[in-house]
């Protein structure tokens, strides 16, 4: 008998699987870097490979795609060249590129590379730093989405009073239905599970108030869909003001308003260390006083640095694509090489894949 | 010939305007304040009337609506029995009561008779610290909307690194379509012209990225309207990030995006001071620095306090009302108290009656 196409999937499902999980075993795990995204690329970038070279030995194998002829020189300088593999790429993505124009418009670019050579599991992970817009869309022509998701979602971890916080979508999709936000939902309690060991995350809706009658007819559906989820740790409604103080480790919410609240969070942050700088400047006894309590100034601004969160995953996507911030340094880009780490050691793909299925 | 109701309705309005400028020019503005809205009502309230008396002295009748058990004898501890008018109202309304429940439930609350005063002319501002959602329902119900608004909005003024800016709907009104939006812009122009004296308030529509192809359905069509509208200073869209920077007077939104900013500013700013304070608090060296530099640290709390923009009017009702924080101490209170003066000063009804008049 015959076997059907659907036990074929299957097999090479498992196929798959087995292969990543011995890769991961046999600490074969390979992460490829973006050579040209970001504010400070190409030479953050590498900073970032020795930094992750440095941290990981031979244990990751560790690649960059970009131009050659400005790479190579680069790597070598940083006595890289035998330590990281280069792979070459034409065309590089501005931070002003059109998504929708560089998708079809510059194939030979290091994102279109790096997601092909993903697709075709010669790497494990890609990281770039790069063009968002372009990075999702690229990501999603080429990778395609999970089976059983229907749009990929940008998520970030957000810091709180306690830990951490994923929240999701940040922007890569603005008008949404009930049904995405549940499996943002889904996608984001896998990543908790996978890449920080949280055993059940409590999931909430971000909404304007805490009373099941606030937000939107697709909050209030989605509110709905969320609760009779019993495999879900649903905390219900959550406030922006609430996120700080640790009450879910995933937010859900549309990428309109996922992305306003990130920027009001960013503006805030700049604002209030702005005012901060200025006054602490301008007298004598106050630039004395910020001199001792320097450290202390130093250590709240490390606590609500980006950095120390950097590392967007692109959730329901079939590989592994993370999105650092565009204007990290070496140690922040290295930290997003961290984000992309833990998603293969803990098999994110096969959880959320698992996840949706199970609901579909 | 007998007159038409439309004349009667022009000659009515007309006597109106005439009335309530003649109490202007003769110093004879009134405004009335909830006794009961707020964390610290009453003694915040009477707090804050002594605070309005010395500001304005005879200039402004001042009032106060509440149970007379209570706030008599709160008048009298204060010597303010004579300055400030008493008009007793039975019931008072939670900061927890559902306000589709108090609107017909708790028909002689404070914000009922308020409101129906207000409405009648007998006093022209009406200032409650109380819970937003039962004074906007009250309101909306007693005073009906200005004529071409299909909804009112409360907006919220926001620091920034130059000037304050306007940011509307933070909450009244959850699902909006791009005519609501335009309306918020135009009734946000009116109010910063008025009670600012911004000849051509800067409007901006918030978004998630600079670029026209950005943002949901509703706001591309409202960017559309808002552009159309030569009569507005329409600067386009704004991200939250450059909120801060002072980029717009006036930024409009639907009351869900604007909620979950301005909460996630809020809450951003609390998590900044939190860790502040832990900081230098945590090593003596720290505790010194944090002494010598304590009125640097001081102004720039005070820099991006709430207080000192309390007052978030609500614009569109066929009447002047301002909304304080429910965390309002008697001096931020008071500055709610001028927001209210600042838009009968300005005559706002008639300036936003206008403006929407034009464009119907």
């Amino acid at each position: 008998m015959p076997a059907s196409i659907a036990d074929i999937i299957v097999v090479v499902k498992w196929w798959r699987h087995l292969l990543s999980s011995l890769r991961v075993a046999l600490n074969l795990m390979r992460i490829l870097l973006d050579g040209h995204g970001g504010d400070g690329a190409p030479s953050v970038v590498i900073d970032a490979l020795a930094r992750a070279r440095a941290n990981y030995g031979s244990q990751v194998v560790l690649g960059v795609v970009g131009q050659q002829q400005v790479l190579a020189p680069l790597l070598a300088k940083a006595k890289l060249q035998d330590a990281i593999t280069l792979i070459h790429a034409d065309e590089v993505i501005g931070m002003c590129d059109a998504p929708g124009k560089v998708v079809r418009g510059k194939r030979h670019s290091s994102m279109h590379v790096g997601a092909r050579l993903l697709k075709e599991g010669a790497w494990d992970a890609w990281v770039s730093a790069g063009n968002t817009g372009a990075l999702m869309a690229i990501s999603k022509l080429m990778l395609r989405t999970i089976a059983g998701v229907d749009r990929p979602a940008i998520a970030s971890l957000i810091p709180s009073m306690k830990q951490a916080s994923l929240f999701l979508d940040i922007g890569a999709n603005v008008d949404c239905s009930s049904q995405h936000l549940y499996q943002f939902a889904l996608m984001g309690s896998c990543y908790m599970q996978a890449a920080e060991g949280i055993a059940a995350p409590r999931v909430g809706l971000l909404n304007i108030g805490s009373e099941a009658i606030k937000g939107t007819e697709v909050v209030k559906e989605a509110a709905l869909l969320l609760a009779a989820d019993k495999s879900l740790n649903y905390v219900g409604n959550v406030e922006a003001t609430d996120i700080f103080q640790g009450v879910a480790d995933v937010v859900v919410c549309d990428g309109f308003v996922g992305n306003v609240a990130l920027k009001s969070m960013e503006g805030t942050a700049r604002l209030i260390l702005n005012h901060l700088k200025h006054e602490l400047s301008s007298a004598p006894v106050a630039r004395i006083g910020a001199m001792l309590a320097g450290k202390a100034l130093r250590r709240t601004k490390a606590a609500i640095s980006p950095s120390e969160h950097n590392g967007a995953p692109l959730l329901g996507l079939n590989g592994i694509v993370v999105k650092s911030h565009g204007s990290a340094d070496g140690y922040a880009l290295a930290c997003a090489i961290e984000v992309a780490r833990r998603e293969v050691e803990a098999d994110l793909l096969t959880r959320i894949a698992g996840a949706v299925e199970a609901r579909v």
